[in-house]
């Protein structure tokens, strides 16, 4: 019997005198799970559409506390840098490591940011995301896939979108990374 | 209505025009689990019997294969220092750092550790461990708690036992830290 | 004093009694750095770079077995799903999760991904990185940029690029997020 | 040339085409570094050497209020279960999980903890920590090693001790982990 035999005769051993009650100690687990994901990628749209819903119902200012709102409580710029490539972003300000960029961004009206024109005040009424993979390491998962947004036309919009969701000390996710782009038309 | 209420009723928002298929997307996930740990506790116990098996029926040297085979697989030495203070070692070799330190704890017969006598050695037939509790972060866990072993004279030991078990890539659980004790007498 | 004071008092105490050696002890760190990570970034290019040369040089076998050796060292497939969306990919085949759908979009020649004309093989010869921010968890590290590659005829793209690499326990950086886009044009 | 050759080939080209400004952006770095432990380290031992101070000059309040403080600045209880095993505690009460519990392993005076009479009221003046090795996952480092404290008799009193440092989302150091024990005695 070789040693590796050995050991693996050993691993498998049946454990007939063992008696476990690990699951009754109290556990602290930090790391991120599926379903927060699935919640925090459901929350994202949600928060798209109540912007849009708010800015209908209650104009620019009542839309820009509720954006205002969402990112601080689903992205992490209170935890520093947010490597953030929104969809219709351009050069020289393609990235949004700010939240006053990516505030900008979504509901414009921001004179340092010249060429936004608020992308959650489009009239989003309906939302579908399809994951193509999904990474989870420590409190940070990234996703990757298809994101899907209708507005009140009709019309629909798809878009190529990576998530990297941080899960911080209070049990909140918040996004870290966000990277969104048109698909590649041949 | 203030910023935080809007935002907490933004999260809340019953999602009806959300689809989501997150679970059917293929998913890596590195993290450790609760079940990871409670076979790596098990496992441990099994092999600390299998080695005092091993002792009794084919002698020192296949208990030393035995217990060789175990380090390889169950404790970190591959990846680097191990944080290891097992239950009856003395200064100045108090700690294990490295896998030759902790085989001669295991089977004795080093003259480099001339205090060691073996302790897997010592006729265990079984094995209870009872976790206080659980710390998992990332491919981490800790766990502190009792462990009892009992020889084949029916006497049973007592210890106070924390264990860092690590995941590494291929999925198999490492230890990475063991602190072993007797208990406190008063 | 407030407790809160007192604290802060303890905790910033000059501390004339205390000698530590903590550098001096041997430490196991399996997480990533900001080193590895450029590095990482470099190496990309370089790799990039390589597959030209060798398709201009030897031929489309010769380009194919080095663009297999790069995905097996650079990439996380050997893990699993990789979240990877290339900048030129059209659905249905958008995302590439597989090592198979990653080598036929840099060198094409695959029948299964009749979109794939070969990325890598378009005379590349410079490529720089110009990063907007790094985010770091654990062995795992987010970037997002520009990169601006250059072929034989001078011609530069710029795309959006951003990556997740993840430090295996080898010490090897393995791509497990590539997100590449071109800038959005108005 | 093999594939494994000719890929550690393209891994170690020279990148003579490659201009890289990773430093320039901004990081955000969740993870523990060993000035975190060190500093970890040496607040234990001052918060200690406090404790009995305040108790000398302010008598049992004032010695509880700044172990009251300590814990809550430098443990993980805020966290969930702290795995926490003192060096003097005995069955049934051997780990103390909750602030509570530790709170009265500090100080004594709860009548739910009988066994307990004060550990930090002791005199302690000295304090010093040897490290044996260090393991760091993320945002957590183990140490173990020898810590000796000295009492204003002039007595050392040594003991083996594990440590667990959590960092938070603030960058405060937590202790998640704390297995003291006495030398094991032949």
């Amino acid at each position: 019997m070789t040693l590796k035999n050995t050991c693996l005769a050993v691993l498998s051993l049946a454990l007939l005198s063992v008696h476990a009650n690990a699951k009754e100690a109290p556990v602290l687990n930090t790391n991120i799970t599926e379903a927060d994901i699935e919640a925090a990628q459901k929350a994202w749209g949600a928060a798209l559409i109540q912007i849009s819903t708010d800015y209908k119902e209650g104009g620019f200012d009542k839309a820009k506390a509720t954006a205002d709102a969402v990112l601080d409580a689903a992205y992490g710029y209170n935890l520093g840098p947010v490597l953030f490539k929104p969809t219709l972003t351009v050069a020289p300000q393609t990235f949004r490591p700010t939240k006053e960029g990516a505030l900008a961004y979504f509901v414009g009206g921001n004179k340092d940011f010249p060429d936004d024109s608020g992308f959650a005040l489009k009239g989003w009424t309906k939302y579908e995301f399809e994951n193509s993979a999904i990474h989870i390491t420590a409190d940070l998962a990234l996703t990757l896939g298809k994101v899907r947004i209708t507005n009140d036309k009709g019309e629909v919009t798809e878009v190529d979108k990576t998530w990297g969701f941080k899960k911080d000390d209070a049990g909140n996710l918040r996004i870290v990374l966000h990277h969104s782009s048109l698909p590649y038309k041949k």
